[in-house]
């Protein structure tokens, strides 16, 4: 039975932050709001997150990192061709966000507040991406799929190239008509450059 | 002498239109603003732009034309290889951008309010911008320095692939030390590619 007599994991907070996040948008959130969807006191929220930017901080760090844990699936899966697996990688990310900005627009719009407040966190998931996307090229670089001497340089330059597919500044593209064909046709490009 | 007794010409009113936009934002640049600015009646304005909505645009267009214009040269001397071509059109794109963004960012502020506003006329500078690096790519096929099918689809992919280095919505980052570095690493992947 959920009661406040629960273990008050910090995991528990935040998805009680995001719950908070979803009713109320951006300018709530706070360690009172949470800990008044959670009934339990301010005080055993804070034992957790000390401040509100703290936990406003960890949520978006969440909300990034259920992404970069789907691909680091398939950027680990070593065993496949590098290529296909370059290709389903960034079809992946194009996905998540896909499905992030359609199925609920308006929490998506809450965390383009919080990674405009929380860049250091974005930065840290884009390095943690750049890796992921690092190892595929490399691997390609070692096997003879891809012809590449600075295989971090190339991952910059293929996630920075892909942008229109993964940036939330483009989110309103993402449901056009030919927006599958275009991101094809970049990422043939980009993979021809590669080889 | 700059007097009313002036032929008041489309160009002369959208030169006062920009430099309203320019003091006084993007929540000004009414008909009555800018009759004002140039002394004139509204009614005279009103002779070459029947609507507020009208002279927004046509400041949009004239705006964006600006850059067009510069890249049309470039795109139009078919004389020089079309590689070295594309790779200056794309480094005239990027420091045009750069250079509007830095040079007078309130101003260009002010006009991404109206690119938002004027979505038709931010189509036909894309498509515009679209036509030239066709043209470019076409003329490369046709020589044999690019291996492309659709140079139109190559033409759009590149133009997409490259839009941190152009599109508005990246101008914070066009400041940042290595931004330089990224552009070329992204050029030179797309080169390769089509070649």
């Amino acid at each position: 039975m959920a009661s406040t007599s629960e273990i008050l994991t910090a995991e528990r907070i935040l998805a009680a932050t995001e719950e908070v996040l979803r009713r109320h948008g951006p300018a709530k959130a706070t360690v009172v709001d949470v800990a008044r969807a959670l009934g339990v006191s301010h005080g055993s929220v804070y034992r957790h997150f000390r401040t509100k930017a703290a936990l406003r901080e960890a949520v978006t760090k969440r909300w990034l990192d259920r992404t970069s844990q789907k691909l680091a699936v398939i950027a680990a899966a070593s065993e496949r061709d590098p290529e296909a697996r370059l290709r389903d990688w960034l079809a992946a990310l194009f996905e998540a966000k896909r499905h992030k900005a359609g199925d609920d627009p308006e929490l998506f719009a809450t965390y383009t507040v919080l990674t405009d407040e929380n860049g250091a966190v974005v930065g840290e998931h884009i390095a943690e991406l750049t890796a992921q996307l690092t190892g595929i090229i490399t691997q390609g670089a070692g096997s003879g799929t891809f012809s590449v001497s600075d295989p971090a340089a190339a991952a910059r330059a293929v996630f920075q190239a892909t942008g229109r597919f993964h940036d939330p500044c483009y989110a309103r593209e993402w449901t056009r008509p030919g927006v599958g064909e275009e991101f094809t046709a970049v990422v043939d490009l980009l993979v021809r450059g590669l080889r």
